[in-house]
C-alpha cells in the first residue's frame, strides 16, 4: 500500500539525461529521460503500441522515441508519429507523469495529476545554500519501505548496530521524546555530557566530551529530516560544535525494494571535497550496515505473515510515525472512493 | 497455448548424438538422443521407475538406459531390461515421441503419433541444395513464441532496432500488402530505388542505390521464411543482384521462452566461408538486437495482464498471422474434443 | 510433511560456535550458538521486537544480543535485558529448542519440548571408540528428504550411478532380503565370490575375488546406517577383511532441501589420516553423483505433480521404510490432534 498523491524522489537530478532510465517505482514501470532542451519528463514504461519499454528509445528533439517501431511521444504523452502513417489514433498515447527538477533531485508524482503542487515538494534547502555543504548517495534496500523508515525514526539502534561509525553506548541508554501532529512526527533525544562518536571525533575533532542532539522529523510521505549536532559539554556554543541534517528521501520501489536517496548536510569546512568524500564513504559503510539487517528482517517478516512486532520504550516514534502513515493512507483511499 | 499437431525443429541434427539432450519442447521436458547405429529418438524425459531423468542416462546398442538403476528402454520407449529382475511390467514404458531428421535439422512431432506424417516437414530445400549456401545458429528469446512470430512478419522494426545492419529508413517509410490463406500469411515490402543497407552493401557489393524486396511467408506452426534481396535500381538484373532466405524455424521452450534454429541462405558467392561466418557473426549481432527488445517486451507483457496491444497499418501480417494462427489452434482444439 | 518429535542432527558440534550460525531445519529458521561457557542452545531466528534475525547478533556471556536493538535473551529464550527500558513484558522471549552436544554432532529437538529425552539419540558408538576411526562431512540435497533416504535403502543404483568407487555388477543383481518392524526397516544383500569394487580394492586391499555384505538399517526419523564389509571370498576370515559403517543423519532443511550428515567408520588401519582423508575425497565424490541425479529427480517429481513412481524388486526396503516413515507420521498427527 503506497501513499501516491505526493513528490517522490525519482532520482538525482544529474541521473536524468537523453539516455532514458527505467526505474520501477511504487511498483510501477517508470521511464525517466530529459528532452533535448533540458526539460524532465516520466512516462509508463511501456509503449501503447506493442508493449515494449520505451526505456529502450532515444529522445528525438523534445520528444521520445520507441526503440523497436519507431512512435514518437511528446512530453505529454501524446503520441505525435507513426512510421508509414499519416494518422494517429487518440489510443496511440502514453501515460505522461508531473516531474520538476529542484534540490539537485527529479520529483515525481504519482498520484491525479491535477492535484500536482510544485510548492509541496520538501525543501531541503541545505541542498541549494552557499552557507552549507553536502555528501550524498543512493542506497536500494531489500525491505518495504517501512521498515527503512521505522530504521531512521529510531536511532537506538546505532548502537548495536554502527559501534565503527555514529553509535555509542549513551544512544541506546537515553530515553526520548516523541510528539505528533496530524501528519508529522518529531522524536527528539538529547545526551548531556556524552562520549562522541568515532564519527563525531573525526569530523567534529572533538577529544573530550559533548552534548548532542537528535531531532528526528518525518513528513509523509516517506521523508525522514534529522538534525543531528554536538557542541563542546556544558558550553553551549555551537561555533565549537558541527551541526548537521542526514536527509532520507525514501521511495518505495517495489513492496519489498526501497530507494533511500541521501545527503548528508553539515555547515562545517564548508568546500572540504576531501572531507565531503570521506563524509559519504562513512555513511555508504553505515548505511549498509542497516541494509544487511534490514534486509534480513524483511526475509522474516515475509516468511512470517500472521506474526506481530513487539514495541519498546524507544518505538514512540516508530508507533506514532506508523500511525500518521496510516492517517494518510485511510484519507487518500476514501478521497479516491469519493472520487469515484 | 501451443499447437501440436505439427513438426517442431528440436535442434540441430549434429546437436543429437549418444550423449543425450535435455531439452524442453512445448513445456514438456525431452530427451534427445541418437543410438549406435545412428537412430534418432526422443523420450519423455522422466524414467518411469524412479522419475530419475533420463538425460542422465546413457545409449547402450539401440537402447536408453537410465543413469539411476539401469532400466532400458528401446527407441518406441518399450522398456526391456529391469536390472535383477525377470519380468517386465507394461507400465514400464516412456512415452516416445516421434522424430526425422531433415533438411540438417531433427525434427519432433508433439501431437499424436499416429498423425505424425513426415510429409508435411517444411520443405527447406535451401540447406540441402548445392546452387545455395547458407550461415546459421541458434537463439534462445525469453519471450513468448507470438511475440518473435510478430517481429518477424513487420520488419519494419529494422528502421529503428537494426540500424547497424539491415535498416534502413526506407523500410519502416514503405508500406505493405499483406495476404492470408486459411493457414499461411504472405507480407510483401518493395522499395524502389532506395539505399541498400550496411549489411546488403558489404554482402551484395552494391555501391549505388538497389531495388530491394522483401516477402515474408508464415505457414504454421511458427515457421517464417524471408525471401529478401536487391538488384541494382531499376536494372531488374538478377545476375547483379543477390537473393537469399532467412529461415526461423521458431519453436516453443515454454509459454516464456522460444527457440529459434535460423538459417541465412544464399545464392552467390558459395563456398566462401570467410563470407558465411560474416554473414553469421551479423545476423546473430541482429536477433541478440530483437532478443533485448522482445525479452523486455515480455517482461511487459507478463506484468500487464489486462493491457491489449494497438495494431498500426505496419501490423497488418501480424494481425492476420495471429488470427491464423488461432483458427489452427480452433481447430486443434476442437479435434481433440470430438477425439474424446 | 516431517516427523517432528525426534532428535535431528543440527551440524556438526564443531560447526556451532559463539558466531551465530543461522540454518534452516524442518523449514524454520533457527539460529545455532555456544555460550561463553561452552553451552550449546538454539532460538528462532526471529527477534520479537522487529523481527531481525538473532544470527546477526552476538553472544553476550550466557546470552544472545540481538545485533539489532540490543535485547538480549538467555538459553531459555527468555528477554533478561531491553536497552534503556526497565521492565521487560512476558511477550519479549523467544523460542528455544533443546538441543544436546553428543557423538560429535549437535543434536536439536523440533517436537514438543517436555518430551526431549536424550536417551533416545541414536548411538552412534562408532564416532567414539578408540577401536574405529572415521571420516565425516556434510552434504546439502535440493530434494525431499525421502528421496535421499530411497537412494540409501535401494543400493542396486550403486552399479549404474557409482562405477568409479563402490558400484559392480554384482550389486543390481543380486536380490535383497527386506524385512521391517513397526518403527525399522532392515534390508540384507550377500554377495558371494564377487569381484571388489575400486573402492574396497583401495581401502581393503583385495586383489582377489570377495565375499562383501551390506545391511542397511532404517530408523526414524530419517536415519539410515549400513554395515557393509567384505572378506576374500570363501574365507569368512573377519581378520583379513574390512568392516565399515556410512552413517546418514538425515536433516530436512525445505520440503526440497536436505542435509546428509555423513559418516564413514572403519575398525582398520586406525589412525591413517591419509587414507581417512582419501575415503573422506570417494565419498564426497560418491554423494555427489547421488545429488546430482536425485536432485535432477527432485525436479521431476515437483513438475510432475500427478505421477506414480513404479516399484521393482530392487524397492522392497524402499517401499517398506516409506510405509515405517507413514506409520510414524500418522501416530504423530493423531498425538498432536489428542493434545488440542
Amino acid at each position: 500500500m503506497f501513499l501516491t498523491n505526493y513528490w517522490y524522489a525519482a532520482g538525482w537530478a544529474s541521473e536524468i539525461t537523453a539516455a532514458p532510465l527505467a526505474r520501477t517505482i511504487l511498483d510501477r514501470q517508470i521511464v525517466l529521460f530529459r528532452t533535448e532542451s533540458g526539460r524532465l519528463a516520466a512516462f509508463d514504461d511501456c509503449c501503447p503500441h506493442r508493449m515494449a519499454p520505451l526505456s529502450f528509445g532515444s529522445v528525438v528533439g523534445e520528444t521520445l522515441q520507441c526503440g523497436y517501431h519507431g512512435l514518437r511521444f511528446d512530453c505529454d504523452g501524446k503520441c505525435v508519429e507513426i512510421p508509414g502513417q499519416a494518422s494517429i489514433p487518440p489510443r496511440a498515447k502514453v501515460r505522461a507523469y508531473p516531474t520538476v527538477e529542484r534540490w539537485k533531485l527529479a520529483w515525481i508524482w504519482m498520484g491525479e495529476s491535477e492535484a500536482a503542487d510544485p510548492a509541496t515538494i520538501p525543501a531541503l534547502t541545505w541542498l541549494d545554500d552557499p552557507e552549507w555543504d553536502f555528501s550524498h548517495g543512493t542506497v536500494i534496500y531489500h525491505c518495504n519501505h517501512v521498515l527503512l523508515c521505522d530504521n531512521l525514526m529510531d536511532l537506538s539502534h546505532t548502537t548495536f548496530t554502527h559501534r565503527r561509525t555514529i553509535g555509542t553506548d549513551d544512544v541506546a541508554r537515553t530515553g526520548v521524546t516523541a510528539k505528533a501532529t496530524d501528519e508529522t512526527v518529531l522524536v527528539e533525544r538529547m545526551m548531556r555530557n556524552t562520549e562522541p562518536s568515532p564519527f563525531y571525533k573525526k569530523i567534529g575533532g572533538f577529544a573530550e566530551n559533548v552534548d548532542r542532539w537528535q531531532k528526528i522529523e518525518y513528513t509523509p510521505p516517506t521523508n525522514i529530516i534529522i538534525d543531528a549536532g554536538a557542541v563542546p559539554a556544558g558550553t553551549n556554543d555551537r561555533s565549537r560544535g558541527i551541526d548537521t541534517r542526514i536527509i532520507s528521501m525514501i521511495t518505495p520501489e517495489t513492496p519489498t525494494r526501497t530507494f533511500q536517496f541521501w545527503a548528508f548536510a553539515r555547515n562545517f569546512r564548508l568546500g572540504d571535497d576531501e572531507l565531503t568524500r570521506w563524509i559519504a564513504d562513512a555513511i555508504v559503510l553505515t548505511f549498509n550496515e542497516d541494509k544487511a539487517i534490514i534486509d534480513a528482517q524483511q526475509r522474516n517478516v515475509t516468511a512470517r505473515p500472521g506474526q506481530r512486532m513487539l514495541d519498546n520504550n524507544a518505538d514512540a516514534g516508530v508507533v506514532l510515525m506508523r500511525q500518521a502513515m496510516n492517517r494518510c493512507l485511510t484519507r487518500e483511499q476514501a478521497g479516491a472512493g469519493a472520487a469515484e
